[in-house]
């Protein structure tokens, strides 16, 4: 139940307000926007009369139960997108960021030049594998610490801002100088490491898992923003069916059902979800044309060489390319790039 | 196994090159283009010396296997992009063409206000069920054999050519007056049905099944093209998975997909796909930015009383707004709407 | 809406009773069985007054709304379980019927052959596939008619009931000697040959799609029992998942589910679901032990030179040896093998 | 690639084979049982000469390459099942093993009178989960800590070994009194914590996620293998498809496979896959019938109360007759129960 309050409401008021639902048992959480301010009470209201409410308070506009299971990430509740800032970067409606990178860390010299060459052609945020997860014991599980400490060297030659993925909770002072906390499909339902990473002042990256439904992923956004922090970006990076010509089946729809329905920034993965380096250009454009807050696109110095993923990687020349032709299309979208 | 041709070679070398083959008990495509000209056997070639051919004839250019199933829609076999001509109306490479119409003929005075609308708003060619595939045995069927005069009579309105749907191959002889046959999802592999369109001298569209994969799609249309007729139109329509809050997953990868593999248009119905009008719009300019040839976007003139599939039917108005939102995004992709 | 009658009410009571529901516009369903005798109504019941046609209707013993579409094979309709008879052969509650053939019917000698073994076994009804609906037009399409006359001598040979697989309407009279009419998993949303085959006077075996819900298939069902024809046997097969050790995923949940909504039989076909000869017995055992009525078994004199399918076909020995441990087994659940 | 050994080969010559091969950068597994002993090698053996190596070594019986990625837990590298023992209690081939209990442990009073019950009823380990991973935030999250002290208590009651899911690598001190410790689904691919437990001397109960393949899964159980515990219970609970009668869909077949590929025990959950206390019974069955090593079912003292799950467990009248019914069953299957 969200109770949208009236403009220019005293704070005492609203704390007042508050204070009395929290005495009876229910949680709250309190929006401020420029759309609208508003309170949202979680808990079981089913015997809460709405009507009652509205006219016995007079710093309530109006009020409405909400029938989907979030509420902090629920447009509902925040009518004002959010906007999350990384420095200069901006991620968000009237954006449209993009990331990139190569799929795993692999030297100083591999990750500076990349991060030059990616810069140069438009990305504004650096992403880089250190610790990766991998179906096989045997594979190579990434460069770890090491590699952490390879992408602080690239943002300090370059100034981009760095996303690198967490496995565990017990990692999270290794990524001090990390600007977003990447939490990968396969950890998208790991609640224990969504409640800490709920806790820190930096934004978190939260990937759709393979096979978690549109409001799975906007539940786990959930345990993010109700434990403190709202800087979330989701990723829509193709989920499991049964198509094998692509890795996994991109959603797109799931891109503009989440605009709708969440006020949260939504990117989109197309390296990731095709597997195939012929299919991100289109799927980077239909992803802009979606609705799309920005990418994450996958580029190495040298994709026949990489050490993870090469097949879906693009190289940097073809970076720049898909680049200069999304710079074309973002002004049609009221975009900036 | 593929044997391009050399430029200018006679036709009656060709036949000759031909008939050795069949008479081997091989049979052939044959496919001539302003690319390259092309013979193409099928059959067990895993014993033939494709060396040895292409020295011993001088009328070939180069020889490769086929490692898909499919050839005669191959680009591999074919290099040029088939344009299907219906009238006036081109569909494929270099085109964006979009079909509309409702999901049910209801009355004369219904699908010709509909078909006078969309026309104006640019639509090219005019969709109406007349046999309706339903779930339940106790819903509306559609108009049947009534509903396909009524799109006569449209087409004889507006001069848009129309397109209705085929439920099995003893109502050939109805659609007459049709000017595309559409085999829908659940008909995909419904052979019998295949092969007798395959014999009629008009284009098919074909719809992907909601649970077919790409492969099985360009085989459905290869029944349809070994048997004779080359225009195919497919489309992709949105595939079967966990996620709900979309009617269908829509695969804007599988047109991505189908442009490299196969010389055919594709177009999307994003109506279908995600079944909620508001979804329509974004869906619609992601298919043309991911390289789709055209839509088949369902619009009414009242959709709160349609007889079927309303919650996804734009209205006319909508369907001009987005059709000019469209036309602002076709010359970026080098499409003439 | 369901109304179950009170026991001994006289034909005519009942038929005016059904009249006058007919003359406001509903379609009726009239069901009578040992358990009880029901009549269903079909069509937009919300403003019927179910209290109130209770009250003033002495015939009516209950009445209950059916939140289920499908109402003919509802059990709450009818609670007796549908026996099909085949000449001698039952198939459903209490009987555990096992079909058995080759994917493919090759000639007299392989058919036959197979037959009289299979028959020693145990089997009850024999299989083949005549017209074989193929992904690829190039691939061996059944020997058609000529395969019907080939199980025909079968059936003379043995007295075996035989079952093949019907691929359009225009077959059926090719059909006559078929004793049940198989509609195969491509099929069964292909609702014009559902209700032609709702209007012949023999058992037709109706297998669920490869991606469709256990809802759609007892719909298609209903296509039939309300078209006229009530012995309608249901066959699980797997359904498409992302699973690839196995060919589809053989969904047994879905025959208890089944045994508690409806009261038609379920047999199970852990062949094609499996894809493997080697996993056909295990599941062959989870199928009797989930509450299946039967199987249906590929089995195959020489399944390493078989026309279709070799890979997942027993050879006789194998099915022989199966048979002996159903038949250990059968008594454990109450059926008579 | 492994290589079987010749039986009575001393340890010495084979120590001194394994590390002629660790020498040239090979990791190995070496693995003793009375059906053979043999040692597998890990790395990239594109290069070895299998012939040779076999020819020169006296000590080989003989050699093969293992296609599959998975190793240490494959059947073709260990011949003999592994039997887990916990206590008295064993899981593995010969046995059927049932593990019951509430979904969440609630009171000391709850979780003792439930584990006196199954265990009169013949369940052999008491399951209860403390830490529960819940869709939202706002849902009762379990008895934590407190939840384990709980099971504790029963275990001492009743000398029942106990289960209970840990959710993250933090909590593995809390678990050393618990006898087995779960994955969860969500936590099949949390590789850092399989590599955790994998260093720790007690059974691993390792649950199916949700859309993994059987390969995924076995690859999860090979990083636990592979790090030195060999003690692994794999559970298929159902995975993610369209259907949606049921919770999820249990894939019997993947038992069968997994009995074929692995010398692993696999257990089966029919609480979670189907969601629905009547669809328990019916794939217990099944489960032994395909050749399941055992179960994991819900039971409570009153599940209209149950603070998880109430709708899936069965009440202990229901498990009581449940285990009368298997233990009928399981002689046919050469099992103890």
């Amino acid at each position: 139940m969200v109770f949208v309050l009236k403009p220019n409401i005293s704070k005492e008021k609203i704390e007042k307000f508050i204070a009395e639902w929290e005495q009876k048992g229910f949680s709250t959480i309190y929006s401020v926007g420029t759309e609208h301010t508003a309170v949202c009470l979680i808990g079981n209201t089913a015997a809460v009369d709405l009507e009652h409410v509205v006219e016995t308070n007079d710093i309530i506009d109006y009020a409405k139960r909400i029938t989907e299971q979030f509420k902090a990430v629920n447009r509902t509740v925040r009518k004002d997108d959010t906007i999350v800032k990384v420095g200069d970067v901006s991620i968000g409606e009237g954006f449209f960021t993009v990331i990139s990178g190569p799929c795993s860390v692999e030297s100083n010299e591999q990750i500076v030049e990349i991060a030059k060459s990616i810069k140069t052609s438009g990305a504004k945020i650096l992403r880089g594998g250190a610790f990766k997860p991998r179906t096989s014991p045997y594979a190579f599980q990434g460069k770890q610490a090491e590699g952490l400490m390879m992408l602080s060297l690239a943002k300090k030659e370059t100034g981009l801002p760095i996303v690198s993925e967490i496995m565990n909770q017990t990692q999270i002072d290794l990524f001090d100088d990390i600007d977003i906390v990447q939490i990968g499909a396969r950890n998208m339902q790991n609640y224990d490491l969504l409640k800490v990473v709920g806790k820190i002042k930096k934004p978190v990256l939260l990937k759709r898992g393979l096979a978690n439904t549109i409001e799975e992923l906007l539940m786990s956004a959930e345990y993010i923003v109700s434990s403190g922090n709202t800087d979330v970006i989701l990723c829509e990076r193709g989920i499991r069916t049964f198509e094998t010509m692509t890795r996994n089946t991109l959603d797109l729809s799931a891109v503009a059902v989440i605009k709708q329905k969440s006020h949260l920034p939504v990117i989109v993965d197309p390296s990731h979800a095709s597997g195939s380096r012929s299919l991100v250009p289109p799927l980077a454009k239909a992803a802009l044309a979606v609705g799309a807050d920005g990418l994450m696109i996958e580029a190495h110095n040298n994709p026949a060489k990489a050490l993870c993923d090469g097949a879906q990687s693009l190289d940097l020349e073809q970076f720049a390319s898909l680049m200069e032709d999304l710079r074309k299309r973002a002004s049609l979208e009221n975009k900036v790039i």
